[in-house]
């Protein structure tokens, strides 16, 4: 463990301007961003001012204490009964607020996120009514919007390990190979090259099921000639990969060959287009002029790219926040560009994805891989 | 895809008993089991009457519909804006009703477990006040919990590949191997014998990183003397499998002989104690009882074992849901024991856990796999 206290107080910070009076912190990706290391159940709480304290169970706590390399915290420990201790905790620190709040109760934030669940949070606000539960987007997303040369150098080497996994995808993809094979070896290779795990299932899609927006394994053998579309999202410390990318076996039929040189032209003309300032809509227009001219406006390809680092999807995320279409860029940002998948319905659909760093030249692959969609088979 | 008409007909006979117009499925366990197939984003709508409705976006809508191999679906597709989607069609199902529900908004259900996230639920509400969010529990529980032969078999196999997973972890348990490395091989061993993914991430904890309550990948090398926990959950057609199995390599000292064999002793007690009436509750009084005799008392271990089916964690999920402490146990429920670490705080914890099903003659191992803690090394 490895307490990151410039993070910690920079959080603090804005937590004073928000307003907010704690922080809970029960996901892996605030959690590591916070505290360095992760672990099955992360639970944190950020007081307004004041050491972090960690929430343990009574056994983990000489485990939790003998891992703390540096920092200071605080570990409180109880079998079952968590959001009750939190609960105890949130009024003390309310108590310690020397000037109450302007108006309403006081806010406490929480990730109200992928990871955390529904029933959590209302069990929260069932036993908790004397705090108010906001979302500590506004305070954690512009922190950790900008990555920092440690979090480059991790997402950069998870994308390469991506780079290992599509390099056996490519040998793996013959007729009649299973998209379970393909799963099975590639992940293989990427945890032999040093991934942790996968941030999301492998999903390996052949002809028909590449129209499917993200996708699963599919249950048919490969054929000669039809679409085969494969994401990898290996995780290096918890920071996330993103490589898509769309084969055919043998010579690509002619709507097979426009949608792919469609989606290269595409990304091509939302590089230099992805700088400051921009937002995903401004990318989204860029990639319809796209489509248009090769006949394909009426296959929608919106939210072209999403922000990417400890969790896999991070702003902007314009598919799953519509008001994340207008948010600016900023240097610095990781932002993947080919999410969504041009598919002709009932025919197939393509897509390549990368990680992008933000610059002021326009998008910088963080570990470039090539396309090149036909393979021999 | 195979929807199971005979499920879907006793899910909406007891939503009318219930009083639920509908049911918004979003989570692949529910999905599962009702449509016989998964995808990477699972939506439904089941109305009190009349046929399932399937939500996919439009490019979907023939790939969806080419892999309907019988029952009646109806399919509606959108590129975003699904919950005002499902909205619009709540609204449809609520004035075909002939009846006004008695009291109150008519309520809809949703399956508000881990998969559901807050922002989703807070959403939901939000755009459709005229209807009463409730958790699905209640209607999809009951008819969940006892495994039809169908189900059992899957899980049988799961858990023989799990035994197949835990086989290769003997094989690599050896001074200086990594957590990492035993994770990587082992997914490998146990895909490649047919395991489509683990329903959770694999843990295997060294050392006094064993006394962690669920665990991670342990960052030191495995030392001989150590204790290593490891924890398998492969899973097939959804159906998920748990085995946990402690080891030490070499001769273990008089502590960890005594913690190996009074969970030893804790599990061949609650086996035949596992039967139709008992709680999970009566279950860890008797576990209780062994520790009481060892002389380990005050380390707790509650909550002994867990429901296992197409979700990790099923009702009893004690630790989770406190009431489910004194849900009966009924025949055919798939239940494992083994479930919370007996750990002595700052040296080390052990566990066995198996997957088991419940019979008037006591707990039915499925998939039965030796306990043999000492390994050469």
């Amino acid at each position: 463990m490895n307490v990151r206290s410039d993070r910690i107080a920079r959080v603090q910070a804005r937590m004073r301007e928000e307003g907010l009076v704690a922080i809970v912190v029960m996901n892996h990706d605030d959690y590591r961003y916070l505290f360095g290391t992760d672990r099955s159940q992360p639970r944190a709480l950020i007081p307004f001012e004041g050491p972090p304290e960690l929430i343990a169970f009574t056994g983990e706590e000489p485990e939790l204490r003998a891992s703390l390399a540096s920092g200071e915290v605080r570990v409180f420990g109880s079998v079952g009964g968590q959001i009750h201790d939190i609960v105890g905790r949130l009024r003390e620190i309310v108590g310690s607020a020397a000037r109450p709040p302007a108006d309403g109760r006081p806010k406490v934030g929480m990730q109200l996120w992928f990871e955390t669940p529904a029933f959590l949070v209302d069990l929260f606000r069932k036993v908790n009514p004397e705090v108010e539960l906001v979302s500590s987007d506004p305070v954690m997303d512009p922190l950790r919007a900008v990555k920092d040369p440690g979090e480059l150098a991790c997402l950069a080497e998870a994308q390469r390990i991506a780079g290992v996994g599509m390099d056996r995808v490519r040998e793996l993809l013959r007729p009649g190979v299973t998209a379970h094979e393909v799963a099975t070896e590639t992940i293989h290779a990427m945890m032999q090259a040093g991934a942790e795990r996968t941030s999301t299932p492998i999903y390996v899609n052949f002809g028909i099921e590449t129209c499917m927006l993200h996708g699963r394994l599919s249950p048919k053998p490969l054929e000669r000639g039809e679409l085969a579309l494969v994401d990898l999202t290996p995780q290096v410390e918890g920071y996330c990969a993103n490589l898509a990318r769309t084969f055919v076996l043998g010579e690509p039929d002619e709507r097979q060959r426009e949608l792919l040189a469609t989606y290269r032209e595409l990304i091509d003309a939302v590089r230099p287009a992805m700088r400051p300032g921009a937002t995903v809509a401004d990318l989204d227009e860029v990639a319809t002029g796209v489509r248009e001219r090769h006949g394909l406006a009426e296959f929608g390809v919106y939210g072209i790219g999403h922000g990417i680092g400890l969790r896999f999807e991070e702003p902007p995320a314009s598919t799953i926040i519509p008001a994340h279409r207008n948010l600016p860029l900023r240097e610095g940002m990781t932002v993947t560009i080919g999410h969504p998948v041009l598919a002709i319905p009932g025919f197939g659909g393509v897509r390549f994805e990368d990680v992008y760093r933000v610059t002021p030249r326009g998008a910088q692959a963080l570990s470039p891989y090539p396309i090149e969609p036909e393979l021999a088979g």
